[in-house]
């Protein structure tokens, strides 16, 4: 597997290190297992990573100490990183390392990734520390610095937002082969008289076949009546002649999320199905017209939605129109509603994301169209390339 | 699918009642999905359901009316359950819920599953309700209770702990099925010549394929040098002739996890492949040996341990024992070494834990073994059934 080269590492590192000097911190403590793998290419189920002024600091445990030398052997991690091993808790070790480290008062936590159980240890035991033990312990185990822990939010996600040169090309790789395997699935194994769940299971092996590290999220097969759950996952039913089948999965490459979804017709589609999927790509594609750097992404959202209430289908679409891709399959931007509380989100060139208006209708079935585009000055750039127009009619 | 029989949820709501009492609480916040699973049979990427002494109320979004309208429908919601519709964002629909539903003034949450972030918008929001709207709101309109959110730690995880008689019929027919796809897949899949992916794509369809929802983690296939990295991905490797291969995969059945792995040899096993594979096997069985009601978890993993140090081996294995297995995949009990700040965990009847100690030598390899197992009054029922003696050397 390759990776994001050091010297990427080292410009992200340096943005975030600008950023905490923005925001008066003296450290972050990272602990975002995606935030972590876009600094230092270390991706694993557990982990902590403390970027300073100075230094970048990474607690692993026992488990991933032969993948942390193969990265390092193979010149993956950032030159300036410093490894320590975490043997009992994260959170001990972390104490730790902030007790002793050196890196100023003033040291950032994710205040969305860090529970309030956690916080609430973390905080009572960097309040005691740097006070002389009962037993009197010597002026030397005392040296530890006061730390004051400060919630943040989103100061990583900020600069993951806009994906640099080697993510976009990692996303079109991505997008690439997630519409091959798009364009065989729909023809060879989305068919009547099979499971969802038999049809999930090909779909993944052979997006696993075809490169991606897994399948990026569960892979959703709704047929006839389940087509209308935006969110069903592939069941037992075992898909009908006259079905409608909405098919949505992705794959991660590379550690980066691509998501695709097609609806097809088993058999010929009738009118109603043909008037919804009508209905739905051109939502689809009212939303990709208004996409561009500087837009509002709730604009981009409410041009599906506007477009399918002309149709009569206003109630029938419930979901946002899309989300960011990146190192999670559902990150910034969101495509939506605004929300009254929130600031709105402007896109911007490099932003990557889904468009997936859909339409819902209980007991009859639904229908969802999905690409992902790279936001560019001009308008989008898309990532995935799978036929559309003739899809629910020329598959029969 | 089948669920929980509705009358078995009522008697968890119960037990849980019967806590909030304990703890003075009003009502529990149930964020964690897993939790909310138990109590409702409904199952999502998002909800909120509010445990109250005399109300139980689900909050979900657009996305799943359909899926909630089909268990109400097929009788698989507690009869007791309310559904409110989130429109917005969940937390502004949860201060909603809390002003208004007259669940008292205690109202507690679970502070490992709440971030900082997500705590302070509630707290500051609640702090506010019930005060007059500038604009000189109707009396009517300030009727809200005033709600304190109270932190609370592992109330529903304790219930989850002791599977009751539903939980374990499905982990046992969950462990036959694995069992059997990995009796298979050791025979078939996991041979020389082919990327650990590919072994990997295949397990996961096989796994579906036994009627598994969906496999319960990334599956590992950890090949040759690899397999010395306890928590390696299934990656590009070729599998060559002399490798141990270590396979680690899961299946989710019916919302239940169970874990197994299974370490072979490709070709004729060296005498060092040998001798590691026997020590892993004995450590295995000191540490089930040890599996009994009222037996501290870390005895358990010291049986292990104690064990593979004897024989050499006390640096090659850093990991822990096994972990609890249910709804999730890594729950409670964890069987590892005692940490000092936390109290002991005390086996009891009805838990169902992994056991699965392991050897790594970088450079060279390792091997790991893991069944799943039921705790009992006089010792432990096995709920997987895959040769394992034999597994070494008769599979070459």
């Amino acid at each position: 597997m390759t990776f994001a080269p050091p010297d990427l590492l080292r410009a992200r590192v340096a943005r975030l290190r600008r950023a905490l000097e923005a925001a008066s911190l003296d450290a972050l403590v990272v602990s975002h297992l995606p935030n972590i793998f876009y600094f230092s290419n270390f991706s694993a189920s557990a982990g902590v990573l403390v970027v300073g002024a100075s230094r970048l600091y990474l607690l692993a445990d026992f488990r991933y100490s032969a993948a942390i030398d193969a990265l390092a052997a193979d010149g993956w991690l950032p030159d300036e990183i410093e490894v320590g091993r975490v043997d009992g808790s994260y959170d001990q070790a972390l104490v730790r390392a902030l007790e002793t480290g050196g890196w100023g008062p003033r040291v950032g936590f994710e205040g969305a990734r860090v529970s309030v159980k956690q916080h609430g240890w973390l905080a009572a035991r960097l309040a005691t520390s740097g006070q002389p033990e009962g037993d009197g312990a010597a002026q030397a185990d005392r040296s530890a610095t006061a730390v004051a822990l400060v919630s943040t939010d989103g100061l990583v996600e900020a600069l993951r937002r806009r994906k640099d040169e080697y993510e976009l090309d990692v996303l079109r790789e991505a997008g690439r082969r997630l519409s091959a395997v798009a364009r065989d699935v729909l023809h060879d194994v989305v068919v009547a008289g099979r499971s969802e769940q038999a049809i999930a299971a090909d779909i993944d092996w052979r997006v696993r076949a075809a490169g991606f590290e897994r399948p990026a999220f569960e892979t959703i097969v709704a047929s006839g009546p389940n087509a209308a759950l935006p969110h069903a996952h592939a069941g037992e039913r075992v898909t009908e002649a006259c079905d409608l089948v909405v098919v949505d999965f992705g794959g991660v490459y590379r550690g980066y999320c691509v998501d695709l979804t097609r609806t097809v017709a088993l058999g010929a589609p009738t009118e109603r199905m043909i008037d919804l999927y009508r209905a739905v790509a051109s939502a689809q594609d009212a939303a990709l017209g208004r996409v561009r750097a500087g837009v509002p992404a709730h604009v981009v959202d409410a041009a599906a939605r506007d477009r399918l209430a002309e149709l009569g289908l206003g109630e029938a679409f419930g979901h946002g129109t899309g989300h960011g891709l990146g190192l999670e399959v559902h990150e910034e931007p969101r495509i939506g509603k605004r929300r009254p509380d929130d600031p709105p989100t402007e896109l911007d060139a490099g932003m990557v994301c889904t468009i997936e208006p859909g339409a819902y209708l209980p007991g009859f079935g639904g229908v969802r169209l999905e690409d992902d585009v790279i936001v560019t000055p001009d308008g989008c750039e898309m990532i995935t390339d799978v036929p559309r127009d003739a899809q629910l009619l020329s598959l029969t």
